[in-house]
């Protein structure tokens, strides 16, 4: 196959080993290290794939060296676990403590029966039915990250995210300094929206072309394919938008003489007026773009399995908050807390997963320039909300299956869920925002409600049986839903990608994918394999 | 929830049951009903809708008329069982007759140990692995469509299906009569190819917009809104576009130090003369529009379940050809072969779904305008093939997780399997197209390989297992794959909506759904109604 992504990108081998861990899982890269020649085939090597293969080949040319040597991983989040996971596959001998009482840091699913206290020492408690759920962190996968990868190679079953819907809404309402025009306060599909906005910008297209005013930058022959891209861009008819059945229909086609009835679109001005055109994009991201995914049974099925990959309570303590970090001539040596006392770990290596925010609270002895550096990111401030309704009024109501509704309101939107289609009743997440960090529990729901029912209506308020919410900067051990590089990536950054000693660290606040699983997957992968190089070279 | 669709539709009450049976299914419409007082609850009315709720309240109200009052229903497609169901839940007594040893007609699911006969004497027998299986006919569902009400009703789980994918390509090779410039005979994602081509029109609308070359058209502040929108539309920076991470990247962003490398993108003249933005409006169709789904495990268990909610066998006789059609004063007569013997059954209606152009072939006492009505629909000549490969090589090597790649060769394009993700295997759907209906069996699959191979190389051949293919018109009691009204529904259309006698008529082609499911249940709502609404109207 060939594209025009562009010119072919030369790698250096570090760069594609994790390149085409990237692209083809473990499986892939082993068969690539093989044909360098880097090492040579395991046992297993040519048996072949079963569905969802378990963890195989490893990722790092197995090593003599690796052997007997124990790394300590802070964190089981997803860039710790990666770190475990890999490791242990070369042949390391790992330890991986957890503060929290389960893995996955904030790759969290909410179900019934969770218990979270938050940093003020309020506790939710989640009253969803059996079954019900949403994603509290990281809820979607873009094709092209290594988490499908690890999902293929840890046989975690996927499922669609619906991120783009052409059934789902619009909803702008006027500001103190924005006036949406006749649009609003009115719900729109983002089918009657991409109808009206591409007819309309079609229209004007075609007209140009016609006027000629596009003469300089045009030749006769991209004029004429210009004007006819407008017209199958906007369905146009005699170089008009008049609207059709792209934007849906008052009176839906069907049998008989019911050859459908399409709707009149408001006028050009006001479509433009509406600025619902300026949220098109989010669809074209490169990190945004359907299709996407999410793992069948919630987001944490990935951190489940990499953690019983890793070897489970054999090589993870949970429920050990680190109190102490010093890195000493000859290794690390870690104390935490566990079972009410205070226990110490020696290792010969530390690859250090805990969020900036949390670890500048943590005793340590790393160089002034590693303290000053951690000090630099803050925490995201964001959270979501899962409100649990007796009844799919969006699916039948709304034929809304799944995808998400936009808005201008401090909501920023309202997702409906990806799994559960045509069964009975759903939790839809009814924002995702900073807005409500500040807010008490209880009147978190209130807000997020009154401004969904302008949305919805009553039943928005009056079919929701119970709620659950987050505010990342609020959870023990994230502190934000995610770190920003005040005035960006710099300094800081670059020293933190360097070990302090015998200290690496690791996640996704050091790559170019933060708030990303694979983020956090990268940035184990790339700590490891620095790690690895390192021991690799040792003297024995 | 308020939109802008047009103005509230004036319904009759036949269109509005039928529309709250479209909204709601048949919960909903018997709440509607029993608000317009049209019935009274029967004992169950009141229980409450558990997940996957089983066939309740009939959508037509339960009539005494009705017991005793038998209807022979010919054919087991769509139109007929939904027909038998909707009568069966009203009382009335239904024999449905089957000419095939199986459900559902054309909504046809191929899986290993299948064997199709065409008209030509020739047979196919399905080798594809256990599990693995392609929909011959109707693929998609929209959300709009009754079809999901059905699934609904009957408790047929449903999952995503994926029709349009950022990461699916689009391929332009040069014909005697289109050049297609230096994109012809490349490969390029649907992500690239929007971010290129909404790059540059948004480039060209600011351009207008500043030139003031819409001024006649367009208000200052609709000229600012305007040249917002192309800002964002397009990604330009400066008013012009360069291309940015939207549409792909060489190198992409990672961990560390790998921020990523964007590409360079074609020339606009390069964009527009590939023609690939004439492509995007099919996202935007009534009926193609994501999301869209299909039944978990083939197209074919929601016919299943509706035979199955019918009576089955009980109900239902199979392999059952009908030979003769007779209206009589008091009914209708109709004779088909079974078990060697010619058998015939009196009843007192009949609904016909037989196709039209097989119906022509059947000797029967209709009207001569009747039969002339019935000669004039064509069937179309579409098809399928199935290719069976030993690996995701879609997914491992290209990221492509379900989609469409669409092409101007005859296969008019490749479908990328949407479910069994990440497994070992999978069907491609490597043409739907009616220009191999003349070949034979190995040429189909030959000619859509050579064409494959051009799109995603050598091993699109070399890593192909095994494959099916079906031509449509070829298929006995099809005929097509859908009708053709030529000249568009007319005289004959209108005619075929009234009954015969007692003979009713009902199908996909009496509808503005042509080749949709929903055509075919739409149809037989509608039928079905006028058919009770007579025999309520007669006097004991």
């Amino acid at each position: 196959m060939t594209t025009t992504a562009g010119t072919p990108h030369a790698h250096t081998r570090r760069s594609f080993l994790t390149r085409v861990g990237a692209v083809g899982g473990a499986s892939a890269l082993y068969g690539s290290m093989e044909a360098l020649g880097l090492f040579a085939s395991p046992a297993d090597a040519a048996t072949a794939t079963p569905d969802f293969a378990p963890p195989r080949a490893a990722d790092l040319p197995d090593s003599a060296r690796a052997r007997g040597t124990n790394v300590v991983i802070l964190g089981a989040g997803s860039a710790g676990l990666a770190a475990a996971y890999e490791l242990g596959k070369a042949g390391y001998d790992c330890t991986v403590l957890e503060a929290r009482d389960r893995p996955g840091g904030r790759a969290k699913t909410i179900r019934r029966g969770d218990k979270l206290t938050d940093t003020d020492g309020v506790t939710q408690t989640c009253r969803f039915d059996d079954g019900l759920y949403f994603n509290a962190g990281p809820a979607r996968i873009p094709n092209h990250h290594v988490t499908l990868d690890y999902c293929r190679e840890l046989g975690v079953p996927i499922e669609a995210l619906v991120n783009a819907n052409a059934e789902s809404l619009y909803y702008h309402e006027n500001t103190s300094t924005t006036n949406y025009g006749e649009l609003a306060g009115t719900a729109v599909t983002h089918r009657q929206a991409k109808a009206d906005v591409y007819g309309y910008i079609s229209e004007l297209l075609a007209q140009a072309a016609d006027q000629g005013a596009l003469d300089t930058v045009l030749s006769a022959d991209d004029a004429e394919r210009l004007v006819a891209l407008a017209n199958s861009l906007g369905g146009l008819t005699g170089g008009r938008y008049a609207g059709n059945g792209r934007r849906g229909y008052v009176d839906a086609p069907g049998a008989g003489h019911d050859a459908g009835v399409v709707g009149t679109p408001p006028s050009m001005s006001a479509i433009l007026q509406s600025q619902f055109g300026t949220r098109f994009a989010f669809e074209f991201g490169w990190d945004q773009a359907m299709m996407m995914w999410q793992p069948v049974g919630g987001m944490d099925r990935i951190s489940a399995a990499l953690a019983a990959a890793v070897g489970g309570k054999r090589r993870i303590t949970y429920n050990a908050p680190v109190t102490q970090i010093d890195n000493r001539p000859d290794g690390v040596r870690v104390s935490y807390r566990h079972n009410g006392r205070t226990r110490t770990i020696d290792a010969d290596y530390c690859v250090n997963t805990i969020p900036p925010m949390v670890l500048t609270n943590i005793p340590n002895n790393f160089a002034q320039a590693t303290k000053d550096a951690l000090a630099v990111p803050t925490g995201a401030n964001t959270g979501k909300i899962g409100l649990q309704y007796g009844r799919r009024w969006w699916e039948e109501d709304d034929k809304i299956f799944g995808g998400i509704t936009a808005t201008n309101m401090d909501i920023s939107g309202i997702w409906y869920p990806s799994s559960g289609f045509l069964s009975r009743k759903g939790v839809v997440v009814g924002y995702y925002s900073g807005s409500y960090s500040g807010l008490t529990v209880p009147d978190r729901a209130a807000r997020a409600v009154e401004q969904g029912v302008k949305i919805h209506g009553a039943k928005y308020r009056d079919e929701l049986e119970t709620s659950f919410s987050i505010a990342w900067p609020k959870e023990p051990y994230s502190l934000g839903g995610w770190v920003n590089w005040p005035g960006g990536r710099g300094a800081a950054y670059d020293l933190l990608l360097r070990p302090d000693g015998r200290t690496y660290f690791a996640g996704d606040h050091l790559s170019y994918l933060t708030a990303w699983q694979a983020g956090a997957f990268e940035s184990a992968r790339l700590t490891v394999t620095a790690l690895h190089e390192r021991v690799a070279a040792t003297a024995a």
